[in-house]
């Protein structure tokens, strides 16, 4: 199942043990060297499916530890070193392998180096096949905050096979379910009640639904300045959360709790029903996903601080109404706190 | 004198002693943080007009030694931690204060520090108002090689103000005039006369005309993908020359020097007269520019071998065939190789 993505002029490929196709993908430009960057764990893994498909190529590997504390300035720079030791030039590309840290961080380096290299991703975790790979955001995280540092810069080309969900935990599956969760609140009763009713998930269409959804909030606001903002919810409270946990909670769980949080909010404010909100941390549990966490507000505002979308001290919050429909509210600091404090359970 | 880029929505401002309209531009954004990019010896010099004009905005300095030791990672990475540590937002400003390096350095935070704030930059060396400044190129050295890692990012305004050509050194001003040559050469035989002729230089006219012509290359091109490489007139060989020296020759100086080799080169293959380079030395010799630098082709080639633009091991050189007009030819290394030969007087 392919998806073009116009705007960017890339495309998405979706799709179950197609190794074949991304090789044929490759062979259409068979001069190009070809940088691979992995984590340590996930190259170990498929290093056999690897080697399979790029034997065909002139390619070199950079791996790394896996884990949040990889998407660092030390990372970034040693991905750059290791493609000037390896002279590698404009025309060549660097192909992601891996979650969202890998592609954060390979997306962040395609972008800088030599003022930009072609770049492919291979999204390998339920979460990144959903979200970061396709967008154009990329990262690092530095001086304690997440993703303070990158660009917006786009693939060419990203290869989507989940059967590479197989490997993965059931945690971390879950994880990317919960992303998914919010687009369905998002945008898409529908998605809602497959979620909610399916035993057997067809990931086929849920991952092309949900990129979907993604890419037309994406498509005309790329610098993320107005429509594209409401993909954050349940972000501004998930960041905080994700970084008070100091990355134990991860991205997905954080926004999964991120979006009862500020569900519960908006029915206390009078403009989301009781049910909505209770529905949600039903189906939260069915898939074990956190439905709460223990903070302070003062500790959490302090890391919101350093949200990228504030402007004149004020922050943009996306509020869900029902399933299907969300509003943006610009509020004040002292505003957002009255807001999380009425979003935790009493 | 005022410059709109359409293409890239933003605007040059270029006149003398018009510190009053930077603070009016500033003054329409009054609750904007800005933070003053600068090296010290150049801060020294301004800090109270500086200080005058920033006085009634909420501001912050950071100011680095001044060199191109200074376009390091290390620095790049100083500035973010002084952002990040200052609770900058997308919403602020950065503003860069200072020649190509201030500019390159501050420019590529500017298009990283969460993923983009706004940037403003205030040129104040000849070359730097009539290249750096504008086309939206920034960067930093890295592995010992040139701009290795940087973006494409625009200024939301460039302020060009030619009283502060008053405190620059003779060699820098010179170094400047090596770039105007280069102008010059590639699409203007009238502003080589002036060049040649004139005794006191009209600064707003020379920096004017520089910058149109710039304009016209990168308009269609910003990535440059083509047409925008004939502004790299020069600077295949200059890159080099500027390497080995390890930046003894400053750039306008090398850049110079390349495009004598590669007028001299063009004179004899046959597709440039003989009194077409010649003119070009005795021009540089009247503004004390140099017009030679001794060195191993084979040293050159080796720094060469990382040039942004190589594609599949060939290398675009723009060779000169008049004034006002250039070719470029797509060349392997051993061709290129040649043509370096050639380049050098015997």
């Amino acid at each position: 199942m392919k998806l073009k993505v116009e705007e960017n002029n890339y495309e998405i490929n979706i799709g179950q043990n197609i190794d074949q196709e991304l090789k044929d993908y490759l062979s259409k430009n068979k001069n190009r060297k070809i940088a691979l960057i992995s984590d340590e764990y996930v190259y170990f893994i498929y290093r056999n499916r690897l080697h399979n498909i790029l034997c065909d190529f002139d390619y070199d590997i950079f791996t790394f530890p896996q884990g949040e504390k990889s998407k660092s300035m030390k990372t970034y720079s040693e991905i750059l070193e290791f493609l000037s030791e390896n002279d590698y030039s404009r025309g060549d590309v660097i192909l992601a392998f891996g979650g969202g840290i890998t592609g954060d961080l390979a997306g962040f380096v395609a972008s800088t180096y030599l003022r930009g290299i072609n770049f492919i991703a291979v999204p390998t975790t339920l979460l990144s096949m959903i979200d970061s790979s396709v967008g154009g955001k990329n990262g690092i995280n530095f001086n304690g905050l997440k993703n303070q540092v990158g660009t917006f810069y786009f693939p060419e080309y990203v290869h989507i096979d989940y059967s590479f969900l197989d490997t993965l935990k059931k945690r971390d599956l879950n994880n990317g379910l919960a992303e998914m969760f919010k687009y369905s609140v998002l945008k898409d009763k529908n998605l809602f009640e497959i979620l909610k009713n399916n035993e057997k998930l067809d990931y086929e269409y849920l991952i092309h639904r949900s990129l979907e959804i993604k890419i037309e909030f994406v498509k005309d606001d790329i610098r993320d300045k107005s429509i594209r903002q409401h993909l954050n919810l349940g972000h501004t409270i998930g960041h905080g959360i994700e970084g008070l946990s100091k990355y134990e909670i991860n991205h997905g769980e954080a926004v999964g709790i991120g979006l009862i949080y500020v569900s519960r909010a908006a029915y206390k404010l009078g403009i989301a029903s009781e049910p909505f909100y209770k529905d949600l941390i039903e189906e939260f549990k069915k898939y074990n996903l956190p439905t709460e966490y223990d903070f302070k507000t003062d500790e959490i505002l302090e890391i919101m601080k350093h949200d990228k979308k504030i402007k004149d001290n004020k922050i943009n919050l996306i509020i869900p109404t029902e399933i299907g429909n969300t509003i943006s509210k610009t509020l004040s600091f002292n505003e957002l706190k009255n807001i999380i404090e009425l979003g935790k359970e009493i």
